[in-house]
């Protein structure tokens, strides 16, 4: 994949506020915030999506997120928040180098999230799952 | 915290279509789907919220969302996605389980994201890293 803006910030290139840093991964503040304490988690490792990831990389993002949530509830103030990760730039993701947002929700600034909910004919349930399986067991 | 519908789902009590488990993480398809191929992955951990999670539950949900999201897209054909995880009413949480929703993008259906990004001024950014590393470093 090719090198992205975060490349620059992991480098040390372009500066960055840094909440937090380990072997796998990196925390910084987004620099266009959609609410207060807006806080970006992203690995050392280069993949542009989620599902490129490796093992341990994902394990490591996964260990500090709970760690970041309660950082950035402690300082932003926000009881509420969400994490978001997008995935192609038809799911709204701007950099290509995978990054969790962790934006909280402070009366009417945060995410703003439109869900129209469909429903799930067993059929096609069972063929779904199927589906994940095999992909899952071919993995293995 | 109270029991919940995921608690049910975890024991069996009430069935689901389940995609995918270990010792932490239960996956099974949202039956209420925003997307063809809509998928919860939950902790075995009955806490409420991410910052509550423990760090093997959140490492070994971490490593399960790479995997779990090859298998979305493999069996909803979806290219791009979505990974969301709500914590409050506020943020939209309506089970007060940890979940991450994985939401396949298919034309018209997926997620629906409002952004409104504001500026971050150095001197704010400075006392958000410094609260944010206090709160860190108190953890240690």
């Amino acid at each position: 994949m090719a090198e992205t803006v975060f490349d620059k910030i992991l480098s040390g290139e372009i500066p960055s506020h840094c909440v937090y840093q380990d072997e796998h991964v990196y925390s910084f503040l987004d620099i266009h915030p959609i609410a207060r304490g807006h806080t970006l988690v992203i690995p050392r490792e280069r993949v542009a999506f989620l599902h490129e990831l490796s093992d341990a990389a994902a394990g490591a993002l996964g260990r500090a997120l709970p760690r970041i949530c309660r950082a950035v509830r402690a300082a932003s103030g926000a009881e509420h928040y969400n994490v978001l990760q997008n995935n192609g730039a038809p799911a709204h993701q701007a950099v290509f180098h995978v990054h969790f947002h962790v934006i909280p929700r402070l009366g009417e600034r945060g995410l703003g999230i439109g869900w129209k909910p469909g429903g799930l004919e067993p059929e096609d349930a069972r063929r779904l799952v199927e589906a994940m399986r095999a992909a899952l067991e071919a993995e293995d």
